[in-house]
């Protein structure tokens, strides 16, 4: 199948896929580029692949064609490969032993950044608060360089979730720029939860109220603060020791 | 002083510092936003001030009105807080005992966030190589958080200076994927040079083979790499302690 019109149904459904709105109605989303599909492919997230005309590439999954025209159409990139996948959302409710909880994290380069670094440090499960940036927006997609691919992450109401977790053994450890324990210094427990803020105003203060302990990254006192990807790799970083 | 027009000589000059081309000429560059403005005050680097008329904000150096419309056409910002100030650029060649070098680091997020860590864990210097990312892009400025008035920071050319801090008894480390020296496991040294490489393709060859050792990341075999500004500073982070 080859699509030539921008005017087509299809492709216009996919177009749509670039509004969050669309995504939460159809629970599906696209992904662009090699490594990405080739990642989604893998773990059994690809459902249809759409190329542009020429490009040779294969897997064995639906695969339709496009013109450039279409590509430029459909696509968020200035320069696409002419790779774009239709993944159906990831649907997870396991929670493991170690959990990253992410209080409405707002830049779409820092939640990948974060989910690119779980992955890397052994996190089993990612929780976000229901104002988090939206997990399948591209540029969120394209940080995690794949790695939303291979890790759980879930929507909760954190208010109710802390909770549980802690009635469930889990120690939770709210992250503050200069006051708790010193990272260095932190007893591991086999279950835990870490929670990070925003990036303008950390943790808010009702979900800051329900942890065990608070940690802190020592640092020169010429800065105030780093970057909210960076602390929390370095968190999960020490923790995975 | 209140400036109404765009057509005004000395706004058309505030404006093409946007442009690498012209910040190298005249050895000047512009900073938004109240927060790197007092950085930069605070550290002796800021020249002139130029304020959206009605804004109070006052500091202790040569201070300028403009119009929206002025303040619009400046800006790079969609939303500018209407405060822009004028430096002359950093001029610095003292190389302190901890020194963090980059060898073409093409995200101006990347670059900024970098810098931002380095002052965290108390690096010296740090050395671009002439093919990085501007220094004085207005991306790379907001991602440091002020921290670039904190540090010096020189370019070389590495192919010649790297040995010339090997002679002066640095140890060189060069970072690499899935090679070399578990990070966890690195004996310190009093005087250390850490080299760190482009986004996609790392450290580029010749450099690397002028390195004395090489460190990596220990990190779950699904995840291939970190993004470049997270393991940076998980390297200082640990070279801290």
């Amino acid at each position: 199948m080859l699509y030539t019109s921008t005017k087509n149904q299809r492709i216009r459904q996919l177009k749509k896929l670039n509004q969050k709105k669309y995504r939460d109605e159809s629970n599906e989303f696209l992904i662009e580029g090699e490594h990405l599909v080739q990642e989604a492919y893998q773990k059994g997230f690809l459902k249809e692949l759409f190329l542009k005309q020429g490009i040779d590439f294969k897997l064995d999954v639906k695969t339709s064609y496009i013109t450039n025209d279409v590509l430029k159409y459909v696509s968020n990139l200035d320069n696409s490969s002419g790779i774009i996948g239709l993944c159906d959302k990831i649907n997870s409710d396991t929670i493991g032993n170690k959990v990253l909880i992410l209080d409405e994290i707002q830049d779409p380069g820092n939640l990948g950044t974060i989910i690119r670094s779980a992955v890397a440090f052994n996190i089993d499960s990612i929780i976000l608060s229901d104002n988090t940036v939206d997990l399948y927006n591209d540029k969120v997609l394209r940080a995690t360089q794949g790695m939303i691919f291979n890790i759980n992450i879930i929507k909760k109401n954190l208010l109710s979730f802390i909770p549980e977790l802690k009635n469930n053994g889990y120690k939770i450890y709210g992250t503050r720029v200069n006051c708790g324990k010193n990272l260095k210094n932190i007893e591991k427990n086999k279950k835990f939860a870490i929670i990070v803020g925003n990036e303008g105003n950390g943790i808010k203060k009702d979900i800051l109220n329900l942890c065990s302990d608070y940690i802190y990254i020592d640092m020169n006192k010429n800065c105030e603060s780093l970057n909210v990807a960076v602390a929390t790799s370095i968190i999960l970083y020490e923790l995975d020791k």
